[in-house]
């Protein structure tokens, strides 16, 4: 199939000093190609852009919920107070601890606690970790089943669920697995169906099964909380608070990012093919424009779809921009 | 010209997840191409891996420095210990203060001083950017040949002389130049241009004039002091160390590479078409054993070239290596 496309340009000065190529589809909810760069047939892991998919199960389990535990479950978060408070307090609710976690520590981006552990000479905890919404929701419904800790494992209980999801929603049967930055198992999909299954989130809204209304609460509870998603200053928070919550959007790491677009009952799947975020970025927030969901005038438009690039004394050195295809 | 080809493989279990092309030039002291990936007319901007040539002016003017202060002027270094104390030592001897940079600040990399800084509320100076030394040999030739203190600008007499070497050592009159990241002008040139001035260096040793013993002390300076050109942990530095002083090599930003071999009057250049660093380590260090000069099982080796991914708990889930063009 389709070879990757020149999707966004790094020039400094007057000299195009980078080029990053890569895929995207978009598609309808009927599972139909509406528009397609490179390979729709590319088969990528789609890390943590779908973790609404992996949150699915969680939902349909029926445990009562808020909105802010669903954002923070689909979350790749900062670790900043706002996640640290409230992934804590879901895991006091639980009677569990920090140790029962199996994501692994990481230092938090937010500059605020990463200073705050630095200054006391702490190691960060896996609370930290970006995924630890994601983890909160895997103990909640282990601990819902009854069944054992090791919840990150391929055969337990909370990953079969995950890849029925997963599967049924990409509309594929997952050829591979590989195991994520966060130890839980992560399924192979073309990038194609990983559109698929974001035009089923889309359209969930318009049907009353368990996995659509499932879906439609993920949706929104993303949408409602753009802050809990991710956090200040980054692409999934700034971009969906400049669509006013009517688009869901989710980062996932090696350069793959998804919308969820419910008033067009469209899904979009990108993947830079070499990893790049910044590429990523750029290519989402372009394609965004190209539906009209996205002002490309709004200042979080700007920072991701043509940011200046500066130097350490403030000089605008050159920019980003998106490549032919995509203006 | 040719396009950029598959050079860098990043795996994930059993999926290639993501792929980095690129450009590599290997030529001779006659400005010959001995092996060639992609477009060796691929213009590019070095970035900071021709610092050997912006720091021919400052030993051609007969300053007496030592090798460390020259290993400094060509450095990326990290902000530790020894480079700042270093450059530091080198300002007052010139009677200067930081203020008299034009590099900007730079948090440094360096994690014992940068856990100091942020440990004592400070910010980082313009001493702590990565291209402090440069802008120290920039500062000492300024005040040596009584110029202005604007030493960045590109009208600016020191700028007129790096110039004049660049072009000389690429054997190619620059079509245009951009800012770098730490406000130098940085000349753009054909890949095959800076893999010539790299082979100009590599047989500086077998020549009597000026220019050529400039090079040569460079050259053995870099060499000389491997841990001074970056830091501990980084590439320049650990594959210089492995090399034992064989080879001198450079990074640069937006993926440059580039490498000195004297006992094989070569140079060699690498752009990654993407920018990315990962993927022009892995590059330099494939080529470097290609070319004999790199053991492929040094742990530094290993290290750039076939690194394992790991996740936070640091359970291996893949690994980065040269595409079959490299291996």
């Amino acid at each position: 199939m389709g070879k990757p496309v020149d999707m966004v340009e790094v020039w400094r000065g007057d000299l195009l000093e980078s080029v990053h190529q890569g895929h995207a589809v978009v598609c309808d909810d009927l599972g139909q190609i509406v528009q397609c760069w490179g390979d729709p047939d590319k088969l990528i892991f789609p890390r943590s852009s779908c973790k609404m998919v992996q949150a699915l199960p969680l939902v349909e389990s029926g445990i009562a919920l808020s909105d802010e535990q669903l954002a923070l479950a689909c979350a790749s978060h900062s670790g900043a107070a706002i996640h640290i408070d409230r992934v804590g307090a879901w895991l006091r609710d639980l009677g569990l601890t920090d140790d029962d976690f199996r994501c692994g520590p990481q230092m938090p981006r937010d500059p605020a606690i990463k200073t705050a552990l630095i200054k006391s000479d702490q190691t960060p905890c896996q609370i930290h970790n970006n995924c630890s919404g994601k983890h909160a929701g895997f103990l909640h419904l282990t601990q819902h089943i009854g069944a054992g800790p090791d919840y990150e494992l391929i055969d337990h209980p909370i990953q079969q669920l995950c890849k029925s999801a997963f599967e049924e929603t990409v509309q594929e049967t997952s050829p591979l697995y590989g195991i994520d930055g966060c130890s839980a198992p992560n399924h192979a999909c073309t990038l194609h169906g990983l559109a698929r299954s974001m035009a089923f989130f889309a359209s969930a809204h318009d049907r009353s099964d368990a996995r659509s209304t499932a879906a439609s609460r993920l949706v929104q509870a993303m949408a409602a909380h753009p802050a809990l998603v991710a956090g200040e200053g980054r692409a999934c928070t700034e971009l969906m608070r400049a669509m006013q919550g009517k688009v869901t959007i989710k980062t996932g790491a090696e350069g793959v990012f998804t919308a969820i677009i419910p008033e067009k009952r469209l899904g979009v799947a990108v993947k830079a093919a070499d990893g790049s975020t910044r590429a990523a970025e750029c290519v989402i927030a372009a394609i965004l424009v190209k539906l009209g969901v996205l002002d490309a005038l709004h200042p979080a438009a700007i920072a991701r779809m043509n940011p200046p690039i500066a130097n350490r004394r403030g000089t605008v050195t050159g920019h980003i921009r998106p490549a032919a295809a995509l203006r």
